[in-house]
């Protein structure tokens, strides 16, 4: 991987380090954060996204944050720690990984309770770090099992950005095509923009460049004109949540591609840590889907209004693609039929 | 109609007049056009566009221009005329209906010869203005019979805009939703903003919704969520060419359409004048596909190129259709099975 880890911790200096996403591709940059301003709002102001990859950077935050503590006496020290954990958990109010990594770290800190402060610190530092190389090690997996799904010569599609800038290294998605990739096999990707925010255009096709992946950016209406084509040979792409009969919701447009793969014979995997597989959810209608302000349609990234304002605008950011629609799920435990997760 | 005619001739003032398109939906405004530069700098920057738009606005302004021809000798008056229409031919050099249009008007003219400049301005008049009724009667029958396909309270989705901003007044594939409206139905419309040049977010939205006409914008990757929903009764578009076996081929976003709509079980229709039909050519795959510049998916209309220069884009206009995901053509001559054109 020839990019920095998305999120990273610096020992030395007790900094988390993430690429600013913002100003991706045009300028890659480390930001370097201690404070709790500088953490939540590197996190609200999507310069770091992407669920894995807010959830390592929330940890590692709130770890860089108690190693400057004044507090000495562990019921203050613990006082301040639930409070950041709150403010930091609050940042991006809808990201699951982000509550969890923050109560994973709360439980690790609680458990070294009693041994002081350093002690804490140190436990808290631990969990951070075992957050982190849990998720690297998760996507690996993912890449490995993915990778056997390609052969040399494939041509591949995704939408949005699953790849390393939405985890540590590597992603979901991406994972499989980063292994075939090293392992010798000539791949191209055609990457689809991904309205309205432009993920795909300005994220997935800068990291799959910047691995010496070769990479095509189409809007996302042209999907299926390469695919009848006959130039895709699979499509990869992430999800955010799986509901225990095998539907899965992912970033809108997704479902439109995998409708397009089955029409066009083309095999779809959908690549999930075990993590996004929700039991409590018995199938896709059940999983509500965040609709999110015209505005992002009508004006993000643009100088003038797109749309007239007698114009309503609908922007769901999910969709859900029934299982049956889902020629596999790639996890990190192996290659699973959607009816047997 | 609430808006003005998209092209149209102010026969006192003898100027061609259209809105400019290129200011909209933020301004509604009307240039008034008489001089060759004007005129093709109008076509050249899109402030007219739409195949019968920029057909009627050649012949409405090559008539505009002859009328003010200082030249009384028919010899010197021809050569201007000629001349003329070459520099307006050229302004779009792939729209057949300029050239289509251009021909008309010069062989009108050719006719009159031999009586005098003023009798060939008059021909040039009666051609201009009778290729303009034309249009408006072919859209208003393609309405009529299209509105028999639609019940009050559908919810129709369409792409692109092939309404009354691509022609004179109601287009192709918008003119059914205007004649069912104005006959009482209740309707509402989902609009595809069709990257990457948005003519469904900037005009159809603009002119349904100038015309009373519930509109929602969406993105193009959400059209299936959309129909996956059940909220969408029938599928409406226009098109660029009809090859003689049924296959069509129409701005891209067409082909992604008309597969989801067969997935979804709803009724795709494609409204298309009996001039776009082209006999000459057997089936789609003989269709060329115009290929753009990858930098109207890079910059246009944004601050910063949102792709790095280290990807490909790939930027086709156009994609083809087969015949047998098109439920029926609507016509001036009835609504037709693709196979029976």
């Amino acid at each position: 991987m020839r990019l920095p880890q998305t999120v990273a911790l610096d020992e030395e200096k007790i900094t988390l380090d993430i690429i600013d996403q913002s100003l991706l591709p045009g300028r890659l940059e480390i930001l370097k954060l201690s404070s709790l301003d500088g953490i939540c709002g590197a996190i609200k102001a999507l310069k770091v996204r992407g669920a894995p990859a807010i959830g390592v950077a929330a940890a590692m935050g709130l770890y860089c944050l108690c190693e400057r503590y004044e507090e000495t006496e562990e019921e203050a020290f613990f006082a301040h720690l639930v409070s950041d954990a709150d403010t930091l958990g609050a940042a991006r109010p809808t990201a699951k990984d982000l509550t969890w990594a923050l109560d994973e770290m709360l439980a690790a800190a609680r458990a070294a309770r009693g041994r002081g402060v350093e002690a804490i610190k140190l436990a808290a530092k631990k969990k951070a770090v075992k957050i982190k190389d849990d998720n690297i090690a998760v996507c690996r997996a993912i890449g490995v099992y993915g990778a056997k799904l390609i052969k040399s010569g494939d041509t591949l599609m995704t939408v949005c950005n699953a790849g390393a800038l939405a985890a540590v290294e590597r992603g979901t998605a991406l994972a499989p095509i980063y292994e075939a990739a090293e392992s010798g096999k000539a791949l191209s990707v055609f990457a689809l923009e991904t309205r309205p925010l432009l993920q795909g255009a300005r994220l997935t096709a800068y990291e799959l460049t910047e691995n010496g992946i070769d990479t095509t950016v189409i809007c996302d209406n042209m999907a299926a004109s390469v695919m009848a084509s006959g130039k895709i040979s699979a499509v990869f792409t992430g999800c955010d949540r799986v509901a225990a009969n095998g539907d899965a919701a992912n970033k809108v447009g997704t479902l439109m591609l995998a409708v397009l793969a089955r029409h066009y014979s083309i095999p779809f995997y959908i690549c999930a840590p075990f993590s996004t597989i929700d039991k409590n959810t018995p199938c896709g209608r059940d999983i509500v889907i965040e609709e999110r302000s015209g505005e992002e349609i009508r004006s993000a990234w643009y100088e003038a209004p797109m749309i007239t304002a007698k114009a309503r605008i609908y922007n769901p950011a999910f969709d859900v693609t029934p299982a049956e629609l889902i020629t596999a799920y790639v996890t990190e435990k192996g290659i699973k039929e959607p009816n047997k997760l």
